[in-house]
């Protein structure tokens, strides 16, 4: 059987699925309103850093451009802005790595079309749907954009909000000082939000993502609708003085004389309602649209795990369609059951993290703080959110996993005594 | 973690699973209104071939006290009568076997008991629940009856039918000839339904289990509601009657003057809605109930996969339960995720040999007659439902399969020629 898949959408989803497909001689095409240079000059799309198992994919596909050695980083570093701080790191096993996806993509899309894959630049109408479905065997939908996109419905059992529970304000900042060893710091100001300080490769070198993860109502709300455009000294200002009162230990890291955005257009505000949609759509005549990537779950981005998940979702499809014959109904569940498990685990994880924090997870982030081995295995399965939310789902999971880390602790110190 | 599992009902999941669990040294209980002895006494429970698939998990058991050897059987015989009748047959890898039931069970429950399994013979009322929940970490469902087998909801999307598809009417009977290759007859009569014939060993030696599926409205229906003990010469004579005119190639086989029933209660008259059931219940204090076998899929026996797949679920769950350390909703739902293809695929695949045959099926009945190894195929996947069901899914899979095979057989051809 000759294959071949169209694929709306070119972010890392489709573009990852694409070149996994053109390495197995699967025909791919490609259909995107924004070619390369346009990507390049558009304001910030996102602040994804890669994790070990993404980076994995990379190397398989042979697009593993960015070394880690060079630009990676090795350690989550958490901090909890009390009145008493609360500080510990976490090791991975293998280095994570950031870079700004307007470099990122139009390099893939080089890679995607080298190897065969064809890219067609334009907009997709209501109108073209029966035409593309008749041009391919299936379509794979990695945008919310556009007609493809809207016609995935929400699965409402796992889309438990109906507004955002942050209010983001990320940027790319000159003037922030690496951690030492180098990594993410997630800092936590209780009751006020998150911030993810990211190192990142961006178009002036290396920069830090900002990710500001604003709890509504609160004091730092306002940083996802503060202009810079307007007053990019005020910007600064506002933005250094909550980063002191609210963030202090990164705060500490910055030197107010070459602190500010990398460039006006590297801002990006607003917020994300957490969604899990239904992932196949029949287009007649037998035909099917299958979801990856965000179309599929859209996810809070303060565990990092939106991308890491659309990459590998894109994988279990793409090596799904490598062994079928036939894209059916069928085709689509057996997708579905095989990515289900770290997709769902990573929706759920990080809607735990945006919400009030139960005892026992206060419980864990004091014993992680206490623990190494528990806060290593946390950092660890940023790689495999289907771990971690195997380790958080109910309080008798978070007990367990502490008595067992703990009873671990003993005995090696027994060992060595 | 000391585990100690609670199972309801003592039939084929409840068992092999109670087993598995004793074998890793998981305490378990099984409880029961029925004792060995009566259950040795009762009317025919049901006519089950165990295929090898299921015969694996019986050795590893160290339950497999029937060899195939002596009681098992090779293959499967379809035969299709039409006015030119339609006949081949597929073997199997291995040997099926099947054995009454009521000397099965009584057996396995002593295994059971042998290896420290506890069984509580009483019955069980709704006020027992929240006792029993208290008593154990888990408590697993593998009967229907009871206030325990209440609780699981019908999932409409995998149940399609509201009545029985057939009427049964299944005795053991002496006075049929075996087939030779050894094997199960499925004997269809177009419009009027099956006939399944299987080689059985029960209380007087090998006896066969006629498991006549009758469409309801037709000629045959009448079966499931004739009483042999009212008048057992009568019934002998409809039965054979309607033997000769819709299964003439099973009828061929029998010697009138010693065909009867084994005893009088080896008769089982009535029907079955197929059914996929929820999995699991909360019932309250962090307790779950979840089910197995016919509490979670009960299937028409037209294809013999009930007690194969209730054993097959029953090992899920138990690997699972092993390796647990918490019973909350995501254990829960990770055993259904693992067990779920083969359970849907069987109870798919079942369903369609009960509705009315499209094209594309009676296209393939007719391919398998002319090539061997998609009668092979065929037979071997009652073994893995899930694969038989990835072959018949739709029509463009059946299409796929046939055009596979016969591509397949054109090449061995060319290299022999």
């Amino acid at each position: 059987m000759i294959k071949h898949i169209g694929i709306i959408g070119a972010g890392v989803a489709g573009l990852h699925f694409g070149l996994l497909l053109r390495q197995h001689g699967v025909a791919a095409t490609i259909i995107t309103d924004r070619n390369p240079d346009e990507i390049a000059g558009m304001r910030l799309l996102n602040t994804v850093a890669h994790h070990y198992i993404t980076l994995d994919r990379e190397r398989s596909l042979g697009v593993y451009h960015w070394p880690v050695e060079e630009y990676g980083y090795s350690h989550h570093h958490h901090v909890f802005n009390l009145p008493q701080p609360l500080k510990f790191s976490g090791a991975f096993t293998a280095m994570s790595r950031g870079v700004d996806y307007r470099i990122y993509l139009p390099r893939l899309m080089d890679d995607f079309t080298a190897r065969g894959g064809k890219i067609e630049y334009r907009a997709i109408g209501a109108d073209d749907l029966a035409k593309l479905a008749a041009r391919f065997d299936l379509i794979v939908v990695g945008t919310g954009r556009g007609p493809f996109g809207q016609m995935f419905e929400p699965v409402e059992e796992h889309s438990p909000f109906t507004r955002p529970q942050r209010a983001l304000c990320v940027g790319l900042y000159t003037g922030v000082r690496a951690t030492d060893p180098p990594g993410v710091t997630i800092s936590v100001s209780p009751g006020q939000g998150e911030l993810i300080d990211i190192p990142m490769l961006s178009f002036t070198g290396k920069v830090h993502a900002l990710l500001m993860e604003n709890v509504p109502g609160g004091e730092l709300e306002e940083l996802a609708r503060l202009r810079y455009d307007d007053d990019p000294k005020k910007f600064r200002a506002t933005l250094l003085a909550k980063l002191e009162k609210h963030h202090p230990a990164v705060y500490a890291r910055i030197d107010g004389a070459r602190f500010d955005l990398q460039r006006p257009q590297d801002l990006l505000q607003g917020g994300v309602v957490p969604t899990v949609r239904r992932t196949s759509v029949e287009l007649g005549d037998g035909k099917l649209a299958i979801a990856v990537g965000d179309v599929h779950s859209v996810l809070d981005p303060v565990m990092g795990q939106g991308a890491n998940i659309a990459s590998y979702s894109a994988f279990v499809l793409g090596e799904e369609i490598v062994k079928a014959h036939v894209f059916d109904r069928l085709f689509c569940e057996r997708v579905d059951r095989r990515r289900e498990e770290r997709v769902l685990g990573a929706q759920r994880w990080t809607n735990m993290m945006i919400s009030p924090p139960s005892e026992d997870l206060l419980g864990l982030i004091g014993a992680m703080s206490q623990n190494q081995a528990l806060a290593d295995e946390f950092t660890e399965n940023f790689n495999y959110p289907e771990r971690q939310w195997a380790r958080l789902a109910s309080p008798p999971r978070i007990r367990h996993w502490i008595a067992e880390a703990t009873a671990r602790r003993g005995a090696a110190q027994l060992a060595t005594a």
